[in-house]
């Protein structure tokens, strides 16, 4: 089992673009500013490209480099995997590395189809009999703002919750000469905006509320379906050639649904709204109280508590920068904000403290299937004349 | 013909309540800070209690009161009926003005049904052959953000549209110890939410896209099937006594549509959103920029425009005090924010404008059939599990 | 003495412009949605143009006019003077009309000098004796968010005084070719942003916090010395002619000064801070709490309660619209905004209402005055070298 | 001298508490993200306490630690001495470090007095003369929406300059409990409020601008005099005796002056605006157009163009995480939004930038020595009954 070889442990990462960049900030910077139960390790990165993939590890901090993932999962000196590739890889290698007795962080959304989850969940039941753990990377759940929201309503503050509301907004697609990648290529994404970010908000509702979506209709838009073919890429955007090629997955969803609570839930997610770069906006309204966040204000969250008197009853503004708030002590004084990457470092420290104290860290692979079942369903609704679908 | 006698417009209002002191204010105050082309006169008031009647004309500025609206119809002095009352008397007394050569002015939304609403296209039909116009409230049109919104659209500034979010959030049902009113009976009300404040911004996302919904999926709920009976009423609170009674209409709507060029739409309307007293908060985005507004700003609309060099693009706050503005030269200087009942006066000067042009003042009752079918749909929707229901 | 004749209260105003037309509103709807002790009639407005004075008079809802102020004193159906004429005229009006036993209704600045100001206070104090009573418009307190403010301070929710931080920023000069008018002129408008502008804040954040100014260190400035003279005005703006002439008052003022309590104050004036079209910013900070209020956003009081646990603390932004908030139930709904007049009329329903009780209104000539004796502090400051002048 | 060995630049920090873990981490993540010219080494740091020392070297990445700064001045593999200590160590540190041939990094202010300040200032003259360089660490400078803003002015965006608005508001002093530390005592901290934090705003008013102060009047306060003594001490807070000593520094700041192009200028920093937490706002009007900031949303500038159209004119709120915005395209997408830290990288990245070049880097300390002017000009106004003070 890859329980930790005392207080060591080893990661081995896949994958070094924009999430892999992410995650090894993480890694370096978590026993920084953090007291980890385990002293952890950038012990190697993997890529196809040896070329790129050694110049990643220098650059990223990772102290080797390996051109198959697999060869990872057969060092002794690792004891994690960290999948950051695209969806359509996770399944292989996360339940390979389960099975080899490697604990693993995936990221999001957990794979690219119901079957492949439900995979990655039986491996993970597998592996927890053994102490072998996985989680899934819903990053944003460990903005502070966001833990507060969750621990607002598990204190009872919003009381029972009647109304969802949630949205994720972008626009960088929203011109229609940006270039095809491969988040707009079905084999490779799985799906668009839904599942790029559609799963973040179903995830974040889902984690603040306490509640399951009990069922969805839903419709998907693809209003760009082509696109001009890049030559080269950097980030998301890239240089057009003059070629075009086909978007095979949606640029926009927009659902509804029903939380087992009994809230009536309405979500949508979008690469089209012109002028919001990332507005992760969730708002939350209960028979007590309400909330409001949008990421694009990341340190802060609105609170409305209904028990004041209507004289001074108000959102709060809460500048979620207090060494009372989840991980701020570890930061900077109050109003010294934090930003984007802070929430991939809280995630290391919660899944490091969770695997030193022999616990399922969360969100567990099982979390990510429930997401991605309500992402399944959506699709299923879409083409379906945008029938109800019922989840378990 | 009820054309203007000479140059005067002799009004008659039938109910006084929240809204008819609203149209009052309106009538009283429209020719102080506008230039009319008629001369409108405060004629008449009907309700059927003759002291509160004769007090309320007193009060709201009246001549005469009458208790029987059918008098004002036969009374020359009278040309135009203005419509207060709940949504059940709407046909009747609109048909019968109508037909009776009377201009009519009937608040939101037009009926309770869609069959007594096509029965009031008719009577607005037959009408205008003879020179006698029809308007319906919606009154919300006229705030001047909502009117430079559509400007803003009809002049290309956003392109094609694509995303249309529109929520009419109020908190007043919240508290499960709120009396019953007849807004929450549905032999009175037609709808709750969904017909109330849910029909403005279905209204209101036509006429700033100048689209219309093709179809819609939708979601109702009563949250609180049971309240206790008011013993006595003070605007939208009363006195609860000790008996309970049923609450027969929706607490909460949500659904979503296509547009006719399009555009994917959401919508939402609720009394149960703790902490938000009147949100009206409509968001579009299209091709080439973005609008956002919330009434509870209500002087301000926020434009995004994506032509823009990507360094200086922002959403722009445009403050709608400027005397460029839509009807805002008539009052203040920029800055010396307008209220609610502001559009209610713009609503008299337009009607006013387009009678004395001999014009069909705009909403017409056409309009107002649009969105009580966009309303019905989402009823049918919602009693057959959500399925999607086609508008013609 | 002017009390009132029986129930009846005549009101005769001077002038008819911008303030006047504020006025006029106020007068003809305070009976409307308030019950008013005393029966308020709109009776005659002055003014020396003969034509021009019947035409406001027919538009703005006065029963008669006067070409020579001094014949309002004289008439007997007359009890109570409201004067809304240029600064300069202020002293000779309110003292003539309170020594021929009419009551004042006195547009702010009090006057244009401290020495016109002694004389006025000097009136109110003989007219007192004989139950004849002046006040000064100082409409902002009357905004229900400042009153609202206030009542926080005096119940103690912000603990001791320690900031007070004030500004009021328009832009309307900003453009070097808006024409001059009356308020760029010393000898009617007696000081530029200072008096027309920084006299609310100063009144402003007295009102709220219940001190007084007791030293001041001040700058003023005049950006644009030389301007177009205008050859026809519509209200603020006007038509350039090819001319010019000299602005002889302060373009912005600036100035710090230690409040009676001991807190700190900074204050600012400007009608050259682009795109702020009448923000009327005040924040205090004390010991228990904070205030923030702007009027561009008029309908919003934002309160922090340093009290509460740091981890839910934070700005609650009151949407001061509520039945319990002050002046509100008389209006509509929750949410439903009020704009910049309503305040007009919030000062007629107080007045009349001290009227009837015989009670002295607020805020009285004596609180001009300590206004007006500030603002000088700061012109004397300004001009010798921004020297702090001690306030009595 | 210290030019860099070949493309190492070795860096010995002096101190490591708040500013050496901020200043760690940008050693630490610059390399990471950006291409530095010259190969960075955390070469050692130095403390008085040996354990101490050495255990904040393992936590913050350093290679080696030193109990005596001025060993670290003997290494010939440090190049680079970067101070964070206290005010008072400032000069003796850094004028031994500049005249020993190493750069120097100094963090704000300065110093503790302008004799000192200009020492330093000669000091880094005389080692100027041989390629060695010196920097002050106004490290909000950094802040890609304060960069922004510094190129919209030097662009001519806001026209000619006539106010600035600068407020640095905290809370952390606000509950009189809070014990004492060495930000209290003005042996240490030079000065309080004022030197701490209104440091900050002059700096930055004056880089935005471009402009330089040219008088001032101003006022001090110490609203606590007397505070517990901390018998333990974590980040800013610490845990209080029964003991009291006295606050021998300012609480408060307030002062105006004139910018040397013509502007109006108001200040103020506290550490007593309660709900308040890092509120670093600063605003600018020009003839052009204005700029806002606040950092309490440090990723988003609003900037409002005169030149637009009012009709649509209006601030807008531009979120700077766009790749076209300085430094931004090294981190993540638009809408990921930075945090506190990133200045201080983007300060590392600029120094070592300039360095390779062989060029000053900005700000210099006379730059530094120009804040510290104002801030003594500020507090001789305060102590001289608030009379103007010319800066030369």
């Amino acid at each position: 089992m890859a329980a930790a070889d005392g207080a060591r442990l080893g990661v081995g990462m896949v994958g070094y673009s924009f999430m892999g960049a992410a995650h090894s900030h993480a890694w370096r910077t978590a026993p920084r500013f953090f007291d980890l139960p385990l002293r952890t390790e950038m012990t190697a990165v993997a890529g196809r490209d040896p070329e790129k993939v050694a110049a990643a590890a220098d650059r990223l901090g990772w102290q080797s480099s390996e051109t198959d993932w697999r060869r990872l999962l057969e060092r002794d000196d690792i004891d994690l995997i960290d999948i950051c590739t695209p969806g359509n890889t996770h399944a292989e290698i996360a339940v390979a590395a389960l099975d080899a007795g490697k604990h693993v962080l995936c990221e999001k959304p957990l794979a690219n189809s119901v079957a492949e989850a439900e995979q990655m969940v039986a491996a993970a039941d597998r592996a927890a009999q053994h102490g072998v753990h996985a989680m899934v990377g819903f990053t944003y759940r460990r903005v502070p703002a966001i833990q507060l929201a969750r621990q607002l309503v598990a204190d009872g503050r919003l009381g029972q919750i009647r109304h969802v509301r949630a949205q994720y907004l972008q626009d960088w697609l929203s011109d229609a000469s940006t270039p095809l990648n491969w988040r707009l290529q079905k084999d490779k994404a799985g799906s668009g905006a839904l599942g790029d970010i559609g799963a973040h908000v179903v995830d974040l509702t889902q984690f603040i509320t306490g509640e399951r979506l009990t069922g969805v209709s839903g419709m998907l838009e693809t209003f760009v379906p082509e696109r001009p073919v890049a030559t080269e890429f950097s980030g998301l955007s890239g240089t057009a050639g003059t070629e075009t090629g086909p978007v095979t997955v949606d640029d926009a969803a927009v659902f509804f649904g029903r939380m087992s609570g009994g809230a009536m839930a309405s979500y949508e997610a979008t690469r089209y709204a012109n002028g919001r770069k990332n507005a992760i906006r969730i708002e939350i309204n209960g028979s007590a109280g309400s909330l409001a966040f949008d990421f694009e204000d990341m340190n802060v969250l609105h609170f409305f508590d209904a028990t004041e008197p209507p004289a001074t009853a108000g959102f709060r503004r809460i500048v979620v920068t207090e060494a009372e708030h989840p991980f701020v002590a570890a930061w900077w004084p109050p109003g010294h904000g934090l930003g984007y990457e802070h929430a991939f470092t809280h995630q290391v420290v919660d899944l490091v403290g969770a695997l030193a104290a022999g616990e399922e860290p969360a969100p567990s692979f099982a979390e990510g299937l429930a997401v991605q079942r309500v992402l399944d369903a959506v699709e299923r609704s879409a083409s379906d004349k945008h029938r109800w679908i019922d989840l378990a």
